[in-house]
């Protein structure tokens, strides 16, 4: 809602957006930009509850299925070749099934609020509630590359440039299929961070300065 | 560069970005998003020459183009049909032209620093620019017509959002052509914001938290 003044010249006022309290916080990231510390140092700051791993163990939970294997199918997609076609008798792929099952974790975690959640399309599937902020995190490839071989301790070659890409080619197709938007495009989010050049506190910063 | 503490699990200071001074701030805008009075703003409270209507005037002088045609063609692309194809013994278009010469104005208004661009391809002009704050300001289709009925008084009808849409198609295609990317990548800037949802005051202050 935009506040007018009675002068419609009067531009000042009306510049203000209704005020929002900001009781869930979607983050939407490329592998390797920080966009999981920057989440958990949200929920640390904003006194809310983190979740990532924990969805997927709620999911497990409910469904069934081992956290393995939701873990390893649940975000990054597998729907290119067989398990695309593994379908149970009513005609829903695993996947399917999966993303449902996220879907309804998610659903339920944000009505309980004050919540920061970690991908899993949840931008979308969040998109309608107003206490909602969609966040996206992504940097260039070197400080990607550089940041994996530090926190994640792995070998600096040529495959780790290969892995973040194949890793984010999953989550984009996964994403697109559930979605059908571009994974990368910025008008799915209300704010878009480039951690690599604004840095992950800075990017924390901003966050908060919104949700506050 | 990132600074590293001794302890590579040490993080917390791991995750600072180099402190950058931002001399040249670009904002990239759908029509109707505010992107324009962002600018203003933002040329106001730091103290920044604004550049919008003035690279026009720029390029025309020193061009020779008339101002009107330059503010009719240099933005808004007429790459498809005729005008395309209108070249001069050198095969260069009308349009790239007129492209090429904003360029050069760019180039060197970012030079003389302390200035905010609108729009023009200037975040890819500059990116190469270190103390360049790339930003992208977009909003929803409501939120956009509303604005435009408001401030520029024009008649609330269905043809308002059509002609929204060709504007921005035409930035598109403008963009496209002379940058190779999508206009709304995420990844082509440093900040998106969705100036609808957070307001226009919400973004004047993360971009100035930013810079100053």
């Amino acid at each position: 809602m935009i506040i007018y003044s009675k002068d419609k010249h009067e531009k000042i006022n009306i510049e203000r957006s209704e005020i929002m309290n900001y009781s869930v916080i979607t983050i939407t990231r490329e592998f390797g930009s920080g966009g999981r510390t920057i989440a958990k140092k949200l929920a640390e700051d904003l006194g809310f509850k983190y979740y990532d791993y924990e969805i997927i163990q709620k999911v497990a939970k409910e469904s069934g299925f081992a956290e393995s294997f939701v873990e390893e199918y649940g975000e990054e997609s597998q729907n290119t070749g067989f398990f695309a076609y593994l379908t149970n008798t009513w005609g829903t792929s695993l996947s399917d099934q999966l993303y449902l099952a996220e879907r309804r974790a998610i659903l339920e975690i944000a009505e309980q609020g004050n919540c920061v959640i970690v991908g899993r399309c949840a931008d979308y599937i969040l998109e309608d509630r107003k206490d909602t902020l969609n966040v996206f995190v992504y940097a260039d490839m070197e400080f990607k590359k550089d940041r994996i071989v530090r926190l994640y301790g792995e070998r600096e070659d040529k495959t780790i440039e290969k892995r973040i890409e194949e890793k984010d080619k999953r989550r984009k197709a996964h994403y697109k299929f559930y979605t059908d938007r571009n994974w990368n495009r910025a008008a799915n989010y209300h704010i878009s961070l480039d951690s690599g050049k604004l840095g992950i506190d800075k990017c924390v910063e901003l966050i908060e300065s919104i949700v506050k």
